[in-house]
């Protein structure tokens, strides 16, 4: 069976960026598969235990971890599938999509967030999470959030880019969602099950493109409750 | 004869980063061309007059204009040719690339180079620049180059996508380069030929992979003299 070791908060809360995109692209590619969830202190009790960071797929025999590299797997293991990058210049330009939103917007929504993922997590978690982030950011996780609505202009500004593309195109894949899309997705699903911050407004056109997106694969992503409404 | 219309400067320095893309584009699909330089007061001469912006290409019957509708077609025309995209999940990666490089670093730079653009132009370009762009940006020329050293660092920044990913793989097209490389390379070009301002420091991947791309096509992007060396 096909394992997919998948960050895990409170109430068996489903929140990780990177492990939506693994699981996203194992939908996209029609594959079976059941999640474990792992909170962020059971991570090092993964298999081995040599895995830093989830997602870790097993798949047959193979572990593979880092969600890009379980995309890259998935293709090459699966290729009669739909792909996932429509191509080797949609690899290579799907690793400039995911560096992208991985230093020029998580970076910078994850200061904005962290109280509210706190509040997600598991007592043990909690302590964990609190004590890396605020020595990372050098800042209490409160007062990371302090005026985060100024702030969250700059993430809007900083989403131009995907903005403008799905101006042009109904996805980042094109016509059809890529991972490409399940990269960005996972940003966006990140956010929507652990704050009510509202990073992206009614009318964008990237909240046109993350309802499509929740919608799809039965609404798999639309299962995981919103924080605003969990609240 | 195909014949690509450049945007050209005084003594025919030739310094669109939109031209350049195209340009690359046809040599990377090993077609012959002519350049037949036009300056900005000159774009709505070209052909019937319809063309607002360059570069402007003919080829055969065809009129194509726009440098991502000018790869598009030669990738259409020319399928025998190097891919410029690498499939049609490149194409649609690429539109992200070509809208981060105008809306997250062109249009920032613009405002630090606007001053030493016009000092490339011919002197009735030169009256058309100032007014249209001192209208557009709400300052002179002058006054947007005031403390760009400072600003410019916000522009090494924005090319933090494109500097992770060329740490992962050589050119933004993976192992060799694609029309992404040549959206970027046209923005480096751009600011080379017409400014000495330090985009990219020593030592930046960035700095080797645009070493990489001035060598492209027996140095094509080279020929073109810096403007520090020419001032």
């Amino acid at each position: 069976m096909r394992i997919l070791h998948d960050l895990a908060g409170a109430g068996d809360c489903r929140f990780s960026p990177h492990c939506w995109r693994a699981k996203m692209a194992l939908m996209h590619k029609g594959l079976e598969f059941e999640t474990s969830p792992v909170p962020f202190t059971g991570i090092l009790k993964i298999l081995d235990g040599s895995h830093k960071t989830v997602p870790v797929l097993e798949d047959d025999n193979m572990v593979v971890s880092d969600s890009f590299q379980i995309a890259l797997h998935l293709e090459e293991a699966y290729p009669d599938r739909p792909t996932l990058f429509g191509g080797p210049g949609g690899v290579a330009a799907a690793r400039f999509v995911e560096q992208w939103a991985n230093t020029m917007v998580n970076a910078a929504i994850v200061k904005l967030i962290a109280a509210d993922i706190h509040g997600r997590l598991t007592p043990e978690d909690q302590a964990y999470f609190r004590e890396s982030r605020e020595r990372r950011f050098g800042a209490s996780l409160e007062a990371l959030a302090q005026g985060r609505e100024a702030k969250v202009e700059n993430i809007r500004t900083a989403l131009t880019p995907a903005r403008r593309t799905l101006e042009m195109q109904p996805f980042l894949g094109g016509e059809g969602p890529l991972f490409t899309d399940y990269i960005l997705f996972g940003t966006l699903q990140w956010v929507r099950v652990t704050s009510d911050l509202e990073i992206v407004e009614t009318g964008d056109t990237i909240a046109r493109w993350f309802e499509a997106c929740l919608d799809l694969y039965d609404g798999l992503g639309r299962s995981m409750e919103p924080a605003g409404q969990a609240a």
